[in-house]
Formats: C-alpha cells, structure tokens, sequence
C-alpha cells in the first residue's frame, strides 16, 4: 500500500433509531426503549462526541402502525431534535434523512441552512427518495415510480444548489452608517424553471458556513448511484459481502471522474451493525436472545417492505421464494434475495437477518473483532468509514465508542481529536465555492 | 369592575424580528444589526424569561431582494432555532409562525408536535395565510385568492388537529415483557378527504405534552376572525385606536359562544410597539432618530406591500390617495388607510408610520407612559395582553423588560413567576382532550 493510503483515515458516523436497530433491541433489560426521548438523544449525541464521530445521522420516514419497526413509529422529526443537540455539542456533524418526493426545495434548503448556520457548519442531508407508496398516503398523492422519483430527486437536488447560492459569502455587509443591509449585486435569485419544480426567488438567509450542508445519498440502484456520482459527498449504502462492496466502491469512485469530481469528493460509508460481547460468546448470546425477543409478524412486515411483496403467504421454514422486481426498493431487495441464495437461508432466517441489521454487514463478536472487519473493508478497498448501527441504544453505542473506538485510534486508523469545527472539516471535504464566485473574480472583483 | 376582572392578568410575548420592527432599527448605533445571530436570540430569549414573557415568536416569509425589511431576509428558519432556544430556556413559550399556503398538514403538525415534545409543552403555532404573491414565487404555483386562501388554512388546520390526535396519550406502552410497544387501538389514524388535502395516515410520534400546540392566528378579516373563533387560542391583532380594538374585541369574543367557547378560551393580544426613553423627550428623540436613518424606497416598499399596490407612484408628500380593495391584506390595508384619513397623514407620515410599527399600536415615551396605554387597553376591554415589538433589538427590549415589566408588576397586572411550565399553564389555557378521549370514557375504559 502507498504512504497515502496509511494516512487515510476513517470516517464514523452513528445511524441513531431510537428503539435501537434490531426490531426486538428495544426489549433487551439495558436498552431504553425509545419514543421521542431527548435524554436518549443527548446522551447518544455526547458518546459520540466522546467517540469523535463525524456525525450523528438520523434516519426518517412517515409510517405509523402496530406493526412497524418501534423506532418508526414515535420519534422527534429529525431538523427539530437536531437542532436541540446542536445547544449541546460542539464538533458533531448533524445529519438528517429529508425525503425529496413529498417536500418542496425552498422548504428543504432552507431548513438545512438554518440548522447549518445555528451549528456553525455542522448540517448534512440525506438525500432520499420515499420508497413506500403507504407513506405517500399522508399527502395524499399517487406514489410516484422508482424512475419518476429519482427525476424529481435530480431536480429537487439542483434546486436546492440554486438555493443555498442566492447570496454572495460577503452579501451581509450590516453596514449601519451607509444603511447597506446587503452590498448590491450579491443576490443570485434561482430562476428554476424544471419539469417538477418552479423556483423563482432566492432564500432569505445568508450562504451557510459549509456553503451548503453536506450532502449523503443512500440509494443504491443504478439510477441512485449516477444521482450521487453527481451531487453527493457521503454514501451510506447496504453492503454484506466484501467482495460486493468492493465492486461497488470501484464502480461509484469510477462514475466520478465523468462530472470533473476527484475520488476523495466522496467518502462511501456503508451501515454497519456490531454486536458486541467481551467475548465470542457473549455476543452471540446476546444475538440470540434479541432474536428471541422478537415478534416475527413484525420481523416479516420489515421484510416485506423491503421486498415489495407481502411474505407473510409463505412458509417461514421453506426456502425464501423467487420473487418478481419490485419497483421501490431495487439494490435492497436484491441484495437481500441474492444474500439469502448464497448463505441458503430459510424465510425465517431471512427475517432474523432483516429484522436485525435490514441487509447491513452485521459482526457478532469482540471488539476486537468488529475493529478487524472496519480496518480488511477500509484496507481493501470495500469503504471510507462506517455508519454505525447498535442493536440498541444506549448500551451497545457506549461500548463501541468505548472498546472499538479506541483499537481504531490505536491502529491509526481513526482520530484521537477532531480536525475541524465543522463537518466539512473532518470528513476531509472542500466548502464548496458558489457557482458565481468565478465570475466575480474573472470580473476583477 | 368585578373582583374576576381585577385577578384578570396581562399576557406578554416578545414578537422577534432579530433587526428590529422600526425598518431602519438595525442601524441605531445601539442595535445587534440581526441576520440569523444566534447570540442575539439567546440574549432575547434570555431577557424574555427574566421578564416571565409567556412567548417568544417568530415571523415569518419567503421574501428575498434589496428592498425588504432587513428582518425578512437574513434570519433562521423559525422551527431550528425555536428547538434550539428550547434549550438554552426553561419556561418560555416558543412560537412560530407557519403558513398554510405553501405546505402540507403532515409537515407543519409533525414539526410542532416535535417542538412540543423537544420543549416540554411550550409549542404554539401561528397560523397564517401567505399575503404576497411575490412570496409564492419560490414555490412555482399560482397563488391563491384570499377567499381561497382561508379555505386551504381551514382544511390545512382541521387535517392538523385530526393528525395530533393520531395517537391517545397512554399508546406508547413500551411494555418491553409483553412485547407491546404501542397499546392496541390507540391509533386514530386520520381518514381525511378534503378539497385541497388528503391526508390518510397518521403522526409517527406520541400525542404532545400540550395535546396540541397553542393556536395562534393572525388574520383580522372577517374571514380571518371566522377561523379564529372556531380554532385559535391566541388572536395576534393589528390595532391602533382604542375604540376600534374594543369592537374588535367584543366582536371575536361574541362569536366564540356558537362554537362552544368560553370567552377566556381566546386570548386577544394586539401588536405594540414601545419607545422607551428615561424621560419622553428621550424617547422622542430616539423615534426621530430613527425615522432619520430611514431608506424611504424601503418604506414605501413595506407600505407598497400592506397596501398591495406601488405606491411609489405618488407625491411623498401629498395626501394619501384613495386605493382600491385588495385582495391580499384586507384588513390591514383598510386599517392603514382610515388611520391615515383620521389623522390626515401625507403619504411621507404614513411611510413612516408603517416603517415603525406596520400599523400596531405605538407609545413613544416613558416606562410608565407604556404601562399606563398597556393598562388603559387592559382594563378598558381591548386587549387580554400584547405582542411587543421592540423598535430595535436587545436594547429596547431589555428597556421593557427590565422599566415596564416591573411597574405591570407591582399593579398586579402581571405575573411575578411562572404558573406552570407549560405555554398553556401560563396563558391559562384547557389542555384539549383527544376527540377520541370521550368514547373511550363511554366505552368504560
């Protein structure tokens, strides 16, 4: 390996679920169960400070039912409490999921400035599209395609650059004794005409300190990955076998160089669930007995939601079905059936997988051993960093920060302190300059 | 007057607009010039439960150009820093104003109830309509009729209350040894099929602290005044003559009685604007002082916008002339322009007036000539307390809470601590039982 790739440094985020990752982390004796609990959220916030994340990143949907995954169902919505754990830390990039099929840009890239400014340069969005046509019935609209969806995420995207540039860096002058709130000729109001979007008028807030909020895509299909070649700088994206990983990290790096972006512009961080014992067997007793706290009708829902289908018509110890292409999920579902073909697992296997890390790499073993597997995917080529997935919280968050963090500082593989205040800073991104900044120069301003 | 009306006491919210509500505040050398100031809005929040304020609320618009009141345009998104004043305050109501013109129910009712939660039940939502066409220019849709406007912001509100019912407030169980995380049947997911919105799916968090986040409404047309008699807890009023704010007064509370409400269940609090000086020449001076520093193309843009129509096509210093109804701002339009024939303002004076106060009540003078106007409106049926609208900020507001606060005081007009922690506590208003609450009670539950 090159003197360059031992300096290179792991990125961590943690994927905070409040009731935990595992549908039944919930239930375990030292999990807190979760529901919109601020105490849970600090407390998660400052172990991960403690840690030296990147990021805290949270997830979002718009689902309310029985059977639903725990975390999905009562929980702040994510600019909000976001905005709260800004008050409380200082270093941590704040990360939100911000569906682009249900919103509008001008109400997206404002929020994520503002929460951007009010953490001096510590804001990320996860861009997504809203896979399940059920969530789509609280706007009560036809649930677009897979295809339609990512056209409209593209031009929500780029609307929302249009946006976050309407102001000059230095617009804000303040002058009081000239009466010059904002210098002249600092406005560059969008006039974004597409075929989803009409955005005609600028935001009413100065540039964020990052420029605009660092952007996260989790897709994975191919329509997903040419979104995020284009526009993203993080990529969380569902891996569980080194070899695909690889495949996949190649190929993205690769689509890179097409819009002029260089390969560290963008850090791959695939979901990761360590479940972690002091010993093998602690682990592993821990795995099962989260599985036997679990309510398989609900495991099974997780499933088919994943898939597209309802699995519950099928004998949970058959073998898992060939099933057709599902048009709201693609790279998962196909991950998860190619997952259950290679390893030859039963239906109810599939779900024990599903339930616990949704088709995430999963270790179930030391700290040692979870620090072996981020340092082969990061040696080898399978991924920048990690987004962290505790079957529960807090427990099993504390003891990676505190018996995984360390092993990875020690092998020089992560930070003992953070580079920067900003997210921008220690994920090792460029702030971006505004798409008018050259023309001001080559202007001789 | 009776013994009720003497334990009767004031309401108090700060009305924040970081530069200030005098259009040209942010250049008095004593001013925090605004732009989105994290500090500053601490200071004032800060200040405001010193005061033992019931709120701190927050503007709103999509404005964006050269020409805007300073406050319009360079300031947070009210909901982020709203969360993150939850935690830098104890007591303190946190308001915001939101509009039912360019979003969805979903949306707005999710993000409260969040703040609600996040805060401890301090959460309030002004409900508002988008006047300005200009402003639905980010948005890419044709705006709406005023007539149409209320009629989205009626269905907009029903859909709210519906969604935060979605849940009773004993649903989440979190039983971890049964395995029930939510009780069974205590989801009410709406089923609501209205003209302009469908919503069917309900909240994916609890029922809040509050029940529902304090209503406000701002509107004063008679339609605004329907929407407000049937849902709003606070009415937010522009009024600048003491007769006229006691028929408004007595009006709006007339009309409560055909829905079912008791007069207290509403609380009337105009907008005022206070001048503060040591002595009334001080303060007087100060007021010129400020209308010195005024850009007047900036304040006849202000009064251009109230009256919905350009008005820099008349003589500044000619009489104000007769104007057409508009469409966008009814009531504060008429208000403005029989204003200025009471009084036989020039369009200059008008300017001036409307680049103060928009056309809210104003005292420019002592601490206790402040108290007196607030005491007079008080006790005379015009107003159950006030939004205060300092001229320019921290300093004018520290004026009032640390000279007018203590003399409303010591008249037992208001409170010397906090009744209670909630917003509701502290306005005296009912927590709302779930419309789903009274079938359970008569099902024997």
């Amino acid at each position: 390996m090159s003197a360059g790739v031992s300096d290179r440094q792991l990125r961590l985020g943690v994927f905070v679920q409040a009731a935990g990752h595992h549908v039944a982390g919930w239930r375990h004796p030292e999990a807190i169960p979760g529901g919109p609990d601020l105490a849970l959220m600090r407390h998660i916030a400052t172990a991960a400070e403690r840690g030296k994340f990147d990021m805290f990143f949270l997830a979002d949907n718009f689902a309310t039912g029985y059977a639903e995954h725990p975390s999905s169902i009562g929980k702040f919505e994510p600019l909000t409490v976001l905005s709260v754990l800004s008050a409380h830390t200082t270093h941590l990039g704040l990360a939100a999921t911000a569906s682009t099929t249900y919103s509008e840009p001008y109400h997206i890239a404002r929020a994520f400035s503002s929460l951007d400014h009010l953490s001096g340069g510590r804001a990320a969005w996860n861009v997504v599209t809203t896979s399940y046509p059920k969530n789509g019935a609280v706007f009560g609209r036809q649930h677009p395609s897979h295809a339609d969806r990512y056209a409209i995420a593209e031009e929500f995207v780029e609307a929302c650059f249009q946006l976050w540039d309407s102001w000059d860096d230095d617009a804000f002058v303040m002058d009081k004794v000239r009466g010059t709130f904002v210098r002249p000729g600092s406005l560059h109001a969008p006039d974004f005409h597409g075929k989803y979007f009409t955005v005609t008028g600028g935001l009413n807030l100065p540039r964020c300190p990052q420029g605009h909020p660092v952007i996260i895509q989790a897709g994975s299909s191919a329509t997903g990955q040419a979104l995020a070649a284009r526009t993203a700088e993080v990529v969380f994206t569902a891996q569980n076998s080194l070899g695909d990983a690889q495949d996949f990290y190649r190929g993205l790096k690769a689509q890179l160089a097409q819009h002029g972006r260089r390969e560290e512009s963008l850090k791959i961080m695939p979901g990761f669930m360590p479940v972690i014992g002091r010993d093998e067997a602690e682990a592993k007793a821990l795995f099962a007995e989260l599985n036997r706290n679990l309510d398989m009708k609900q495991a099974n829902t997780v499933l088919s939601d994943r898939l597209g289908t309802d699995m519950s018509r099928f004998d949970l110890d058959g073998p898992v079905p060939d099933l057709p292409e599902s048009d709201h999920l693609k790279s998962r579902a196909l991950l998860l059936l190619e997952m259950a073909r290679r390893e030859g697992l039963t239906l109810r296997d599939l779900c024990y997988r599903v339930a616990a890390a949704r088709g995430h790499l999963m270790v179930v073993g030391t700290p040692v051993q979870v620090a072996d597997t981020m340092e082969l995917w990061f040696r080898e080529g399978a991924a920048d960093g990690f987004n962290i997935m505790p079957p529960f919280f807090p427990g099993q968050f504390d003891a990676f920060v505190d018996q995984v963090v360390p092993i990875l500082q020690e092998r020089g593989l992560f930070r003992r302190d953070y580079e920067g205040t900003m997210l921008r800073d220690n994920l090792g991104l460029a702030r971006p300059a505004s798409r008018y900044a050259t023309q001001m120069e080559s202007a001789g301003e």
